[in-house]
């Protein structure tokens, strides 16, 4: 049986300063349970109700996590979720680094100062879903393991690789790479859909409220923007962050599409 | 000054009960009042530090509502928003009527069963973005004028109409139109990309958790799908749903605009 000392614990895990200590993070709901499980993150404990031990006890031999039963009343009250729950687990923050080299042949996100979780769990889903591996927060970013982030993302944090770096000195490392473009969305941008658009490269999506900071912005060599309609009309809107990345990320791969399958991009 | 009472009424519209019987709606923020402020929706009450009824003098001219001025400190005790505020509007819920004839040449969404306020708000600020003017919810979706939802509208409930309908009834009525298409995504339809898409139709959306509803289903006769990265490799993700209809509505606004551009589609 678990003890009040192991709830005190998880409570303390929804604070950054206490995941930093442990470098642990915890993560609820079968979903999750079932990407953690079946990624290389290191698990350490599972509180789970005893139907979810019994289904899933295939998927946990040779797991090495401690497991404790507990009652589905009693996770409820240590629960983040508003919905039923059956299972929390508790795992050591995955440790991730990158190669220049590598990362000059692939498309990645640059996210300049995000601050919504709900935002960076999304856009990590969109990374996912559009195969691109890596995502550079400045170092203000919200934090990768906030409760609120690894839940939205739907385990999509199992396959994605955070990194928290200085912007600026990232982008002027990869400038010995000849043809590596930075771009970034600005409303007096070029119309995405008519753009050249790489295999590679950064994209760098701004704040919620302040959008690309004025020390990235010069570093950035191809301005896009993603038109309103109708055509032409101003509109004094914006988009939602996460919805700007996931249109900006569905019309970089929309190319690659396009030309393997001999189409026109 | 406002009373007591005044505070205990603006409480009892954080429910979609009271809200119906007042058919009256709350908004907070400076952007979401200067769009009320801007727009054809009738406001019954503002409730304003002395700095933004100073600031706004000039707009609130000829403004018929009643003008309470309140301290920061209280305006954060009734708001529901973290970060600090000035303006709190009650309104009126607009009342909106479409004519077949009208949306049968337009681009609108159908929202099959929506749940979440916050992709609710998102779907009517992407629907704005991209100039879709009708947006129809099954009737046991989120209601329109839940607080969460008005706020992360971000100021579109000002321009997009939203209705409530009964889905199949609604597209029933749309078959004697030649030439209209019903869309929808599945994960076994054809890619979106390649697609012919038209500059009207109905863009079917599914529920967070279910989907598109089994009896929604047999009335689409496009069934579209967003590929994944790398192409042909199976992903066991989904998108977000607000962030699945912002990638449609983009892809469809492309084609429009390709096509004005004189370039191929």
């Amino acid at each position: 049986m678990f003890s009040k000392n192991k709830i005190k614990f998880i409570n303390s895990l929804k604070k950054t300063k206490y995941r930093e200590i442990h470098k642990l993070f915890f993560a609820e709901g079968e979903k999750l349970a079932d990407e953690l499980l079946n990624s290389g993150i290191k698990i350490t404990n599972i509180l789970a109700t005893k139907d979810w031990i019994k289904t899933n006890s295939l998927k946990l031999n040779g797991c090495k996590a401690e497991i404790d039963e507990i009652a589905e009343v009693e996770l409820a009250k240590i629960s983040s979720l508003s919905t039923p729950n059956q299972v929390l687990i508790i795992a050591e923050q995955p440790q991730y680094t990158y190669h220049l080299e590598e990362i000059s042949t692939k498309l990645s996100l640059l996210l300049d100062d995000i601050n919504d979780p709900g935002n960076l769990g999304t856009i990590i889903r969109i990374a996912d879903w559009f195969g691109i591996q890596n995502i550079f927060c400045s170092e203000s970013s919200v934090n990768l393991f906030n409760p609120k982030v690894v839940q939205s993302t739907m385990g999509a944090i199992c396959r994605v690789k955070v990194h928290y770096v200085d912007i600026p000195t990232l982008i002027n490392s990869v400038k010995r790479y000849p043809d590596f473009n930075i771009y970034g969305t600005f409303l007096e941008g070029s119309t995405i859909y008519n753009e050249p658009l790489d295999e590679k490269g950064f994209i760098i999506m701004g704040s919620e409220s302040h959008g690309i900071s004025e020390k990235i912005k010069p570093l950035i060599n191809k301005k896009l923007f993603i038109p309103n309609f109708p055509i032409g009309e101003k509109s004094s809107e914006s988009l939602n962050i996460s919805v700007a990345t996931a249109i900006v990320c569905s019309e970089f791969r929309r190319r690659s599409f396009s030309t393997q399958n001999g189409m026109k991009p």
